[in-house]
């Protein structure tokens, strides 16, 4: 089990092969992720109705993304509509309002509530852009922290063996999910550059297939990657065909147990039945202190049509959507499953590296 | 673990819902699988060559009916072109080059040899139309002592608990693959005409999604089913919404570890991490007692193809394919994983159930 480890400073930065969310004077532009991983394009939001329709139609997706690009929706508010109370209201009910569930939307919602209530009407347009500025810039050191910390794991495994390093992952926590390196992805990245051979095993991740998004993601960044479908995990590890396993974390309960895209779980049991250590890379804003353990998570169910249908690219070129089982078939699909902490090798959050059971030793002042 | 028992007699005939194979005189007409589950469409097959060609297509899949299917290949063969040696060999050797890794296929096409090869040529014609009748109703007869001995297995689980019995299963092994009830929802079917309150929970099976076969089929005999993305196993099972895991097998060593489509592992690993029973039902034309353990079972990886692309149907009913990853996506896709003996339950095969290391006792002539 690694030891506790406290942040080293980034040693190299990353640089997002396509920025994901970029300010532009008074409007922001983005990389539309509703095209993904079919066809890369940009759009401006350059008013508010505009950013909460980006995010409530997931053109954004990604808490951390979420996050900075509702700030985003709040400076150009008032850019626009002058800073009174009323705009800076609706404006936050508005954007609070397009994914309900979204923990790290509402964080960055406050955050600015707290910056700009204080502050009289026309001091407050300059102020949310510095906001905004600073919940992104501070989601790229978050990244970029996480990357550092995951680095020691992934050249201490490197250095003890040969050919290249072989990362299984899941879902997608990469660069197109934050303003910087990703969390999952960021250590990968930072070995990458720090010249160390490596190849990622990107699992599919039905019914949603955001592994797709993680291929083409690897793809831009320059990173050797090889598609599996998620059947094929339990095969690979037992056959010593991966090195380490890295995945999210959408929940991490005080006894470390982690909620996770469904299928994460299958991944930890195939690893741990292998002996090859499983890895959770997370920011802070995942931990849930208030949470003893993982059968307090709720777990979603999304509805049959996820798995009903599938999306992908026609003969044309086109994207398009196809049925693969008829509206009547009944489906079961919780979008989340729960690895029990025993499984989980460490934690890699951006204060450094806890076994799972340990957590609240980075995080003195969570302590209860 | 289960006690090793005889084979009873079977309790209740199965009828399928749709002949996956019906001799009509002098031809035999097939369930186009190629357009399952999305369209329901028969297919005469009246010379040699159509029939080469539906088993070289996949217009008949599963390694039972493809055996059957063929041996009435060489039945038409004989009845349009006479008894000679040339016809014969002829029809044996198109036959076999149609799908050269199926064992099945080969096993059948030998019996009609040696059936056939004594005899005066004509008196060919009539005894190969009686030795491929064989074939197939042996087929039945062995889809039904494994339902009625696997039936066992789900009366004894379900007598325990209130509520409908929760079988999951993987891939499809059923009716659609043979001649009769299938080998794995054999017992299922069984179960289900004694009137036990039975669902199946059925994994998609990514990347041929062959489970969408098993729900079509489930369907069509009326037994209720819920469809479920592969990496939903897992939580599922923890969450104790599982009472049984029933998947078939390609190839299973003498010690009992057993090759299946790809992702069986992942289930059995979670089955055991929960505590439910995991089970393989197979014929014994599966078993292997020359190969020694799951090691010395090689593993098909069938190119990136299967997992770039997906078919379903689109919005005019048409069959259609879509590509999820662009052609350039290095993928590996394994077609099998191998199971450990020490995760399987019971073997349940034709003549009874045995331990996965006590298989000999079920075939004492086969041990060496």
């Amino acid at each position: 089990m690694p030891e506790l480890t406290t942040s080293p400073s980034p040693t190299s930065h990353f640089r997002q092969p396509i920025a994901t969310l970029q300010r532009k004077g008074a409007q922001v532009s983005i990389l539309d992720q509703t095209l993904l991983p079919f066809r890369s394009e940009r759009r401006v939001l350059a008013s508010l109705p505009e950013v909460a329709d980006a995010i409530r139609a997931m053109r954004v997706r990604g808490a951390p993304l979420i996050g900075a690009t509702a700030a985003y929706g709040v400076a150009i508010a008032l850019a626009s509509e002058g800073g009174t109370d009323d705009v800076l209201e609706r404006a936050l009910a508005l954007l609070a309002a397009t994914r309900p569930t979204a923990v790290n939307l509402h964080w960055a919602l406050d955050r600015m509530a707290r910056a700009l209530h204080p502050l009289p009407p026309d001091a407050r347009g300059a102020r949310a852009w510095a906001e905004a500025d600073a919940i992104a810039s501070g989601d790229e050191a978050t990244c970029a922290a996480i990357g550092a910390n995951g680095l020691q794991i992934l050249a201490d495994i490197a250095a003890r063996r040969a050919g290249p390093l072989r990362v299984m992952t899941h879902c997608n926590a990469g660069w197109l999910a934050t303003c910087g390196a990703g969390t999952v992805l960021a250590p990968v990245y930072a070995a990458h550059a720090q010249g160390i051979d490596i190849e990622v095993l990107v699992s599919e991740t039905r019914p949603r297939n955001q592994g797709l998004l993680t291929a083409w993601e690897l793809r831009e960044a320059g990173v050797r990657h090889m598609l599996i479908a998620d059947n094929a995990a339990g095969l690979l590890l037992a056959r010593g065909e991966v090195d380490v396993v890295i995945t999210g974390a959408d929940r991490i309960a005080a006894n470390g147990d982690t909620a996770n895209k469904v299928g994460t779980f299958l991944k930890a049991l195939a690893a741990r039945h292998a002996g090859i250590p499983f890895y959770i890379a997370a920011p802070h804003s995942t931990l849930d202190f208030d949470c003893a353990d993982g059968s307090r998570i709720p777990i979603e169910d999304r509805g049959g049509d996820e798995v009903r249908t599938v999306r992908g690219l026609d003969r044309d070129g086109n994207i398009a959507e196809l049925q693969l089982a008829p509206e009547a078939t009944a489906v079961l699909n919780p979008a989340f499953d729960v690895t029990p902490a025993g499984l989980i090798s460490g934690i890699v959050t951006e204060r450094g590296v806890a076994e799972p059971g340990r957590l609240r030793d980075l995080y003195p002042e969570c302590a209860r």
